[in-house]
């Protein structure tokens, strides 16, 4: 198999695999996941996917019936499934399988765990985005990884629609993230980014860009930047579990960065370098 | 059976239905539904639920392959799949099946339709809500009925935990809607309810209580009201497609309304009457 699936301890082919019409993900979105990518049958960075899954469940009053080391050893099994070498993994835990009714469902409903594997790999190093920016009109929650995704869907079909790679989101005046990804930029030597409040979820190549510039004693700065900061940038980046650390060339149909390619070269190659070094490629 | 699963083209036991893993609706909550209620087979107010489901699918550019009267034709004969006299129908249009990728899918991905057919009717006249308040967290496109439901479903669960039937949502000062009913008061003989914009569903229940306010020559004033003014309402209504016209009693654990009961009875007696009626009940 390529692409696999797996519902409840059935392992499938992705495209065959069914669930009960009656699990919550379906009618309520009721439900949290997680992603990464694997090379080689390793799962890059798991450990923090893990601990944003099970902080996601908690946020939600989601009680994950496997241990961490369960869930891993469930994971690493789908990836094994697949006899593709650079897969994607996407794993959601949803709240159980009841009636259709708001309030949780009562013990012994249990959560369900839903795990698709599939051909994935990082966009690499030469890679580079057009952005569109949109008002975000997502909920309050964007801390919480949860599959309440259509206003995210709609932001990235008017990306495509408008010839552009992703979305910057913003509320008013503050940029937030982008549909799929976190944003940040480089400006005056100073790596800004939004701070992980309630509007932005925590992204863990984020979180690796952060580290990488503490190493290469660039400092960072986590407090809100505007759109106007955004389109004066020294350079704009784009990241996430998949794209890792994408510069933005372009937002709007207006060239945006490529005034500080010391420290973007820098910053790329550092994640680039702790992605590859991990996964042995 | 008493409770009936359909997706497309297939009926079955409710608990027993499955769907494929790569429905859009199961990850990304990328759909639209609407619901009645039905009794001896005749569904309420079908019509003015069909326009909202088009509309809801229309303005996330979901497109039901389904005329109209084909999907009346597939509701109906879920429901007369119920030996049940008094049912609730649920109906859901996703997006289609397809491997996950934000961006819509290309052609040819058709739209799934899934029914949920199961024991229900109204609360009765005699029913009264105690509500709690919370700040509103939801997205900004309220006005559609999709299956982002996830902050409504937290909020239902702590007016639960509140010992509560409905929690009533406010952006700031302004009073919104409940987490899945729509509220309204009546305040010196004026019946008064948000506007719909998009952060209010357009409820049903809620146009039949206008169009009863007319017929009873009730004014009706459709600008946005306060927390203050909830709390201080003649009367506070809640209402939806299973609720149809409750009074709230209590708020926050404070008696609320009551103050104007032969306004509340015209309005509410309106309101079973037509359902009533228009069911043979």
């Amino acid at each position: 198999m390529v692409e696999v699936g797996y519902y409840n301890g059935k392992f499938g082919s992705l495209a065959e695999m069914e669930i009960p019409m009656l699990d919550r993900a379906c009618y309520f979105g009721d439900g949290v996941y997680d992603f990464s990518l694997a090379h080689n049958g390793k799962i890059f960075a798991l450990d923090e996917h893990l601990d944003r899954l099970y902080r996601s469940a908690a946020l939600i009053e989601i009680e994950i019936p496997y241990t961490r080391e369960e869930m891993a050893e469930i994971l690493y099994e789908a990836v094994s499934k697949s006899e593709c070498k650079d897969v994607s993994i996407y794993w959601q835990v949803s709240r159980g399988t009841a009636i259709r009714n708001h309030i949780y469902p009562d013990a012994p409903c249990k959560p369900n765990l839903m795990i698709m594997v599939k051909p994935g790999k990082t966009a690499g190093v030469d890679k580079r985005f057009k952005l569109i920016t949109l008002e975000d009109t997502r909920y309050l929650h964007c801390n919480i990884k949860t599959i309440n995704l259509l206003p995210s869907v709609i932001a990235s079909e008017k990306a495509r629609k408008a010839g552009c790679d992703e979305a910057v989101l913003h509320r008013g005046d503050r940029v937030t993230e982008c549909a799929h990804c976190n944003v940040s930029i480089l400006k005056d030597g100073v790596f800004r980014t939004a701070p992980t409040d309630n509007l932005i979820l925590p992204g863990i190549a984020r979180a690796h860009l952060i580290k990488a510039c503490n190493e290469l004693g660039i400092p960072v700065d986590e407090t809100p930047f505007t759109l106007a900061e955004l389109m004066d940038a020294d350079e704009v980046i784009v990241s996430s579990s998949s794209t890792l650390c994408i510069q933005a060339t372009e937002i709007d149909g207006k060239p945006v960065g490529g005034k500080d390619p010391v420290n973007m070269d820098k910053v790329r190659n550092a994640v680039y370098k702790e992605f590859n070094d991990y996964m042995g490629i």
